[in-house]
């Protein structure tokens, strides 16, 4: 087990009316409120309308329109808003893009400079203004994580920083606020998740420990995404997802692991820069690719963890010997994501071949997959996009 | 999945050579430091001297002394130095008794009733002392939640309270500071370990995530606890002990989850407030006859938990029936703690049968086990002692 450190201060009220103490969350951050969210899903679920009249004695102020893979153009104007109006707490109400726009948001507040400086890994975040959430969507963890992933749209480039000083104080978690979720965005939902957690469970040093934390938040991951697909207000369901979902990027589940590299979403983050699809679209598309491409290129390494996921995700026979194990995990895996409706190619998400090069030496240059514990040469990269299609 | 709240704002720095971080850590804290510490185990390897060199720019003023199962005295006396020198911050160097000790004590320095107060639950403990600790057990979990439990030795009492304000600001977990815990103590700290994870996990609600969770811990638990007696000085062993005990008693792998009323506390408070004997040998004797007892009185409730636990937890065959898998699950359980080495009756434990009747009137008059969710009586809790003995 490697030495780590490990820290998660944001504390998360969930369940049923949860948001009735967004009120007394608020009052001990201050008085003047950025509410920050996307486009108008939170009106048709009734949630602003909600929040507005908890809000009655707030001063708040609006930042919307943030889209998925959130814009820095979004970014800029929250920033702009806290300076100008001396804001005292970000509120995020949405999914993981209006929740990592609002800790970018709070993190430049508290900045003199750009803060794509972060981004850019320029400077060091240390400091950022309160940041609260009420969360709409089950997916990207950023509810209980100091992460936060940004999009530039003009430059097709997609980065996040991380920084103690952007853990949410507190996330509201109430499961009844994505049943309007739509079957899709469910399961690119789910996937999503379940990347955050393979791309921790396969790698080169974990324990009996995390490989069980892991597995079992896998499984619930997928057997709640099955049922919540079907049926959009299963309560259990839904908060499963959702449970399962915010462990997915704090930590948690790989404490003293070594790290992957995390290949997927380092593949992923060039489809959805160059063509703003669902992160969780993209990652089930390309993980079976990802997996086919290191079971053949570094058997000694991915047939094992392949093999131990079969095992103990999918309840393969461990009987089977190690190659079968692994081909049948990767089969199972694609065959998960196809039974939960996500689209299976590129071409279903609406991707072509014509800019398969650009992204894969895009993907190259910029993500490190050389140093990966399942290393990614640019021919590697190419070969997984083109599989893809 | 029930509502619920959860926190845990503790930073875990884990690892080799962790304490390296203590005059950093304690630095942000203040200057007047409360040592607080058992009896010589700390000098025997190194420890003590180690922290002392590390603290030569503090004050250090020492508590030591601090027993297993600590008692009131030792937290008073905890209690007065903090008042009588305004101390800044209290340094836990032990295990979980020593910590549970300084909790109670960095709660009593702010506090200006008596600190039975917190512990009868006549006062809510509002405010504490920063804590930090330095772990050389892998047991109680105290180290990573918001509990103390405290012996009070005339009146037989052994009693506990809860409060946000004892979470330690830190605690540095170093595997290397328990290999010369002896094989019977490993056992006792791992029984332990275990028995928090079967308490939140045989209850009425929970959820396939938490099951997993659950039945995950208890896995790397065991087969960890069974190289570590053997193999004292096995680091990813005790690595694993350590950070698996962490997880016990902040509600992590429970989120969600209905209470189960912790009958096996409930039971074995009683035995160790009485006789003394370490907590966890306490668990590994009753938690087996417990499990007897219930399956006969509840097997309603009992018999799907037990069946559940034996397929997930020692892998016992799904296809048999449920009465025989949760037989087999229990005997497995109490073959385990045997292997691990522990006393399996209250006579190898130096307990005979001439208090019985007044600690199982105790347990009763005390425990609440009336409304576990498997609910016990008088004469219940008697059967159970008696069949321990």
């Amino acid at each position: 087990m490697r030495n780590f450190q490990y820290g998660t201060p944001t504390r998360l009220i969930f369940g049923k009316n949860a948001i009735e103490n967004l009120p007394e969350v608020l009052r001990s951050l201050g008085k003047k409120v950025l509410l920050v969210y996307g486009g108008g899903s939170i009106k048709k679920i009734g949630l602003y309308q909600k929040v507005m009249e908890l809000l009655k004695d707030f001063q708040v102020t609006e930042l919307s329109g943030v889209q998925p893979n959130p814009k820095y153009e979004s970014v800029l104007a929250g920033v702009k808003i806290c300076k100008e109006q001396s804001i005292d707490v970000v509120l995020a109400v949405g999914g993981g893009s209006v929740i990592d726009c609002s800790k970018a948001v709070a993190a430049g507040a508290k900045y003199d400079g750009d803060v794509w400086d972060f981004l850019a890994h320029k400077a060091q975040c240390k400091a950022a203004l309160p940041i609260v959430d009420v969360l709409t969507l089950a997916a990207t963890g950023s509810e209980f994580d100091a992460a936060c992933v940004i999009s530039k749209t003009e430059t097709n480039e997609k980065t996040g920083f991380f920084s103690k000083s952007i853990f949410p104080k507190v996330s509201i978690l109430d499961p009844e606020y994505t049943f309007s979720v739509s079957p899709l965005q469910t399961a690119a939902g789910a996937a999503d998740g379940m990347s955050h957690v393979m791309e921790q469970y396969f790698t080169e040093e974990s324990s009996l420990l995390t490989d069980g934390l892991c597995e079992a938040t896998i499984r619930a991951l997928m057997a709640n995404a099955k049922v919540a697909v079907k049926e959009p207000e299963n309560y259990e369901a839904r908060a499963e997802l959702m449970l399962a979902c915010s462990f997915g990027c704090n930590g948690i589940l790989s404490l003293g692991n070594s790290r992957s590299g995390w290949p997927c979403h380092a593949l992923e983050h060039a489809l959805s820069a160059y063509y703003d699809i669902a992160h969780g679209v993209g990652l089930a598309i390309v993980t079976p690719h990802w997996m086919q491409l290191v079971l053949k290129k570094h058997p000694e390494k991915a047939m094992p963890l392949f093999a131990k996921y079969g095992v103990n995700v999918f309840g393969l026979d461990s009987a089977m010997d190690k190659k079968q194990l692994a081909e049948k995990a990767i089969e199972a895996t694609a065959a998960f994501y196809k039974e939960i409706g996500l689209p299976c190619t590129l071409k279903e998400a609406g991707i072509d071949n014509s800019r398969i090069d650009e992204m894969a030496r895009h993907i190259a240059d910029n993500e490190g997959l050389d140093k990966a514990y399942m290393a990614l040469d640019l021919a590697d990269i190419k070969e997984i996009l083109t599989a893809s299609l």
